[in-house]
Formats: structure tokens, sequence, C-alpha cells
């Protein structure tokens, strides 16, 4: 059977004018040129690593299995950080051992992990200290691309770094999270899953959601079934707890920021 | 003979910033493997359904035959507004009901029309009410490019949703039109053609441009012959007319903005 | 043998809002369906010739031999300057004849330069005179995919435009040079390469760095070593001097920009 064209995304926050994403770019398609390079985001804010890990346990679980991601949102290159592959949910993920692997690995099963020993597969005298994006992870990544066992890449570790995510949690009456990410519309996404306020209310018009100082009385389902410039709660498209304005946007008319409380309380419960 | 690579275009409103599009394409990647996808843009204003008509416009037809074009600027993603695929000069163009074909469809003919029966072909558990560009317009598109013939998809609708474009007219001696487009450069982009202009006037060098205040006599070939830092009027690649500043921002150098109006003037015709 | 899947990539100063991008790969893929395009940058600022140098010479050497580059950083376009095509590296460069190869040819080897008639391969009659980049630049780099040799396109200039680029000097015991570009993390990247430096001063440790009137001793190895918030030296992926500051931004930390002067110092040479 032929081998299907291999697909590599790359997420990275490097923005999009320097030649930083182009010259790995090169260095991959130098090894292997028939590999099809998705763009998860070159804008994750600079040193964001949990943003990063947002966006990527996001957007990574529709890629097809095989896939290799190759994640470059990475502060500490050139120390001793370790770089690590991950075969998460049928796909490699080639990443920094600082955390950014946190959210993807709540949502998929993590079937391999390794410590890539890089000295082995990249020789020392071309590496710089500043951009292992070109000089390390995009010729592993080729390699792997072209067939190389990820076990075969160094040993397994006994732990590796995850973030403290902000769990929500129960306050008196109340589910309490927080905002996890801005979108570019300006929508607010919570750490509170659908899930956690179905089980916990069964009447969710009488639920209210209150973030930096307003509150919100029931859940609608969609943007443009709401009075534009009138903030809403709904479930997004993650299953999570969102609040948006109609052809506005939340985070101003709400004047909340990433961190920002969220309280959910609603009628309580009997027992 | 083996089929060409098929190709796909995204246009959103999404940015890039956030996994939107990745899970897009990650979806598109899962069916249909070997899909070359092109960003035409993800950098329409957010809900800008005639911003995005326009650079739909002015990039798909220079397509090849057979090429997929997803449109997600969809500030009614959710609720009943349909969704709608057609075959526009031997294309196809998956978008919602909301306007955002309203300039190609002057440009190129029109061959099919069908409004997506889309519980046919997205099963209903697995749609979000708020990402239908990942679990709706996603999955059809790769049906559409594995080969689904798209006069199965639904029914041909009687009408479908028109912007209200404005339109050049005459006033008195004038052409009255208005800026349509502010591009990348500060350019200003008009809704007058250079043909209404030509048939209008034969001494094109008596004829003035009226923006914002400011009066420009003539017309330049391009930027490059003008003096930097004046506004010129010139016929652009879009065959429009376009008020420009060499090296510089026409939108700042006049203080011009979208629907700013235009006046085209010069000698009263003998009739 | 099969050919390889021919690889293209793009440099402009176009930003990503507007058709222009998308028209271009447009006309391309209609003429060579199989070629994967690689975008280098759109977000060179607009008509900066030296910027867009800058980032070519540091993005193309890492692609692979046959790789066609499309650099469309062109303010004259439309009026009588040249159009280049060059095989640099191994590589084929399509370029306006502004010094946009000028920091390239110092790299890599040029290996043949024509002067294209552009009226031999692109019909008068659907050439605008503002946008070359899909009228003039992409079907020829069509034909050049489809394997038309460069040396047909015309004949050999006996020069072409350099750019005036700023080189490091000596001035008493001082190296004095100049942040050639700001990165998108805010690094200043300066014009002084590391190997000036090392012939130099045999002790690396007692030589400074003064920049916008502050003065960092000694070079780091990387940015993650240095305490955050301190500006720090070091030498970078280009084998030339940076200075940046651990998870912040160098650029706003030292007050400068482009054009800045750098003064490296160091103990008096014995002779």
């Amino acid at each position: 059977m032929a081998r299907r064209q291999p697909i590599l995304t790359l997420l990275t926050d490097f923005g999009r004018s320097d030649p930083y994403v182009a010259a790995m770019k090169g260095v991959i398609l130098s090894s292997c040129p028939t590999v099809q390079i998705v763009d998860i985001s070159h804008d994750i804010p600079a040193h964001d690593v949990s943003g990063g890990a947002f966006v990527l346990a996001q957007a990574a679980p529709w890629f097809p299995k095989g896939t290799v991601h190759v994640v470059v949102v990475d502060p500490a290159v050139g120390t001793d950080r370790r770089l690590l592959v991950a075969q998460i949910g049928g796909q490699v993920f080639l990443a920094p051992d600082n955390g950014v692997l946190s959210f993807l690995d709540e949502q998929l099963p993590l079937e391999a992990i390794r410590v890539v020993l890089e000295t082995r597969y990249t020789p020392g005298s071309s590496v710089s200290a500043t951009f292992h994006g070109r000089d390390v992870f995009a010729p592993i990544a080729a390699r792997i691309l072209n067939g190389l066992d990820i076990a075969k890449l160094g040993p397994q570790p006994e732990t590796y770094k995850h973030l403290d995510l902000p769990v929500c949690h129960i306050e008196g009456n109340a589910l309490v999270g927080e905002v996890l990410h801005i979108d570019h519309f300006g929508n607010l996404i919570t750490n509170i899953p659908r899930q956690t306020i179905l089980q916990r209310w069964e009447n969710i018009d009488a639920v209210s959601v209150r973030c930096a100082g307003r509150t919100i009385r029931g859940f609608q389902q969609t943007y443009g079934l709401a009075e534009p410039g009138t903030p809403i709660a709904l479930f997004n498209s993650m299953e999570l707890l969102e609040l948006a304005v109609n052809q506005g946007r939340a985070c101003e008319a709400l004047g909340a920021r990433r961190g920002t409380a969220v309280y959910v309380t609603g009628p309580a419960r009997k027992e």
C-alpha cells in the first residue's frame, strides 16, 4: 500500500514577520519534500506556554492519526530543559518539557513518551543555542516523518512537566472558574465544562453566570440568537462555558481578561 | 487518468491566534489527506460579510476550475440561516446564505446553487451551535473534494441573499461612487469601474477625482511614477478607480474610510 | 525517476487581509497544480526592500535545491525597473531589480542571473500596471516550475542593483555596527558577525557592548540563562551579535530601533 502523504503542523510564538518559521519549513522540506505542512498558529503570545497549550489541545485532536505536531513555545531554548516526543491519541508531538502538552494529555490518551537524546540526532557543531526550532526540532521532526520510531529517540522519563492549570471548583453554592482564553472575537472562554454545570443543575434557565461584576441569566444556543450588544452565556464548541456578545466583544463589554473569575450560581440542590 | 490533487481554499474572519482555522484543516485532512489547502485570508474584520465578499470576488476567480472554496464569515452561525453550495465559473463555493457571494456572482456565471441539507451529512449530535466551520462546512467540503455531486446536497433555492452593494451613479455631471475597500497599503479602492469612466469621457487628462475634500487631476499609470506623498488616481488591477499615495497611505493622507464618497467630474459631454 | 513535488515560496509586503496573495497563488496553481507553496512572510513592512532582503537571506538558504522563490517587495511596480531571475546556491529567485537580493548573494554563490523579457511571457493586454505579482511574477514562476530554463528568460545584465547595506567597521578600539532588524520578540539583531568579534578579542568575557546608552558586559549562551528583565548580548542563530532580554523586549528595554548604533569594545590588542 502506498504511504499516505505525511502531515506536519507547526505551533509557535514566532510571529510571521521574521525568517524563523520559513527556516524551519525549509529544513523540514529539505529532508521530507512531500510533507504537507499546516500552520496551527504562530501568534501565540511570546513565551506564553499555557496559551500555546490551550490552542494545541483545541486544534490537534482534529488532525488525522499519524500527524506530527511540532510545538516551539520554548522560552528556555538552549538551557538544560528537556525535549520530549510523545504519542498522544495516535498522533506524534515534539515539544519542550515545559508543560505545553498539559491540556492535550487530559483530552487524549498518552500512549508513549520519550526524552529526546538531541545530540544523537543533531551534531552539536550545527546547533545554535537560540533557535532549536530550526536546528533540533525541524531535523528530528523530518526523521520522524521519514519513519524513525520514536521509541528510539531516547529513554522514557519518569515524569514530565505539567502546568498548574486552573480548575473550576465549588465555593458554597457557586461553581467558580476563570477566563482561560480570549479569542479573536473577544469571546471569553472559561475553564468551566458544560458537563459540570449540567450535572449540578437540572433547570439551566435558573442558573446565572457572574463575571467582572455583570450577571447573565440563562444560556443561549448561539451568538446570533441574542440581542446585539448584550452579554450572553453559552456552551461553546469546546464544551466549555463561554461569555460572548453578539457582533461585539465580550472582553471589552465586560472588562474581563484572562484569569478574571467567573461564578456560576443556581437554585440550591436538594439532597 | 489520474485525478489531479484537489485544491481547497479557506476565507474566514477567524484571525490566526486561535485553534479555529487549524481545527477546520484537521477535519478536512482527516477525510481528504491529499488536498492542497490555501488560505485566502483569515483577517476579514469580524462579522464583515461585505468585506469578505469583496476579497472573495477578487481572489477566487484566479484559482483553477474544480477548486472548492469554503467561506466562513458567518455571524449568524447556529441560527436558521441557510448554508449554500454554488458552482460559479467552474469552481465550487460553500458559504452561508448571507450575501457573501454577492460580488462574485456578478463577475462569474452562476452555474448551479443548492441549499445544503446539513443534517443529512452531519449527524446532529456532533454539531456545535457555534462552530459550523469545523462541524458542518469542513466535513461537507471534504465530501465534495471526495467527489460528492453538489446537486445531491439539497434543493435549488428560489432566491438567495444579495447584499445591497453600493453602485456608482450619475449626479449631474459627476459620477458618484464610494470607497469600497482600504487595502494593506492604505490604498482606497472605489466602486467606480475604469470602463464607466472611459466610456463617459474621451479626454481622461481633463477628468478630476474628488474625495474627502481633495481634488486629484488626471490619472497615473502606477504608484512609482508619482511624486512620493502626493495623492494620485489610477485604474487598479481590479479595473477599478483607486486613490493612492506613492510610498504612503492614501487613507491617512486623505482622511478617507470605507464608505467615503468619491466624485469623478470632467468636461460636459456633447450630445 | 519521478520528478519531486516542486516547492515555491512567496515573500511580499502585501499583508494578509487583501486578496493579493491568494490571487498570486491561484495563478500559480492554475498552471502548476502540484506545487507546494510556502509563505516566507507577507508581513515585510510596506515598501521595505532592505527588510525584505534581510528576511529572504535568513530564510531561503534553508530550502532544498530547486526551490523557486518569488519576492514581491516592489515599490516601483509598473515603472521601468527590471525584473530579475537568478540562480543562487542552487535555488531560483524571481525578484525586482531593487536590491532585495543584496544580503542573499553575499551568503550563497550567484550562479546565473537574467533580466526577464517580461512581455515575451506575459501578453501585455492582460498585465495591470499595479499588480505584477499576479500578472507577471506568478505566470513566469509557474513556467519555471514547469521546467522553463531560466537562461531563456532574457539576457544577462552587466550589473544589478545592490543596497548600500550597513557594514560594521573599526573606530579606534571599538567595533561599530548597528541594529539591522528587530524581531517579533523585540530582540535587536545587529550587523556585527560573531566571527569579527571572536577574531578581534581572545577573552570574550572582557568585551562590552554598548547600545542606546546601556553597556552590557560579556556574552550569554542563550536567553533563558539570563536574569529576566536584564539586557544581554549573545551570538544568535544567524551568527550575528544580538541584544536581548530574557522574557522581555530588548527594543523597549533599551529604547533602540533599526539603525541604532552598537559599539563593541574590549581590551586593547597587543601588536
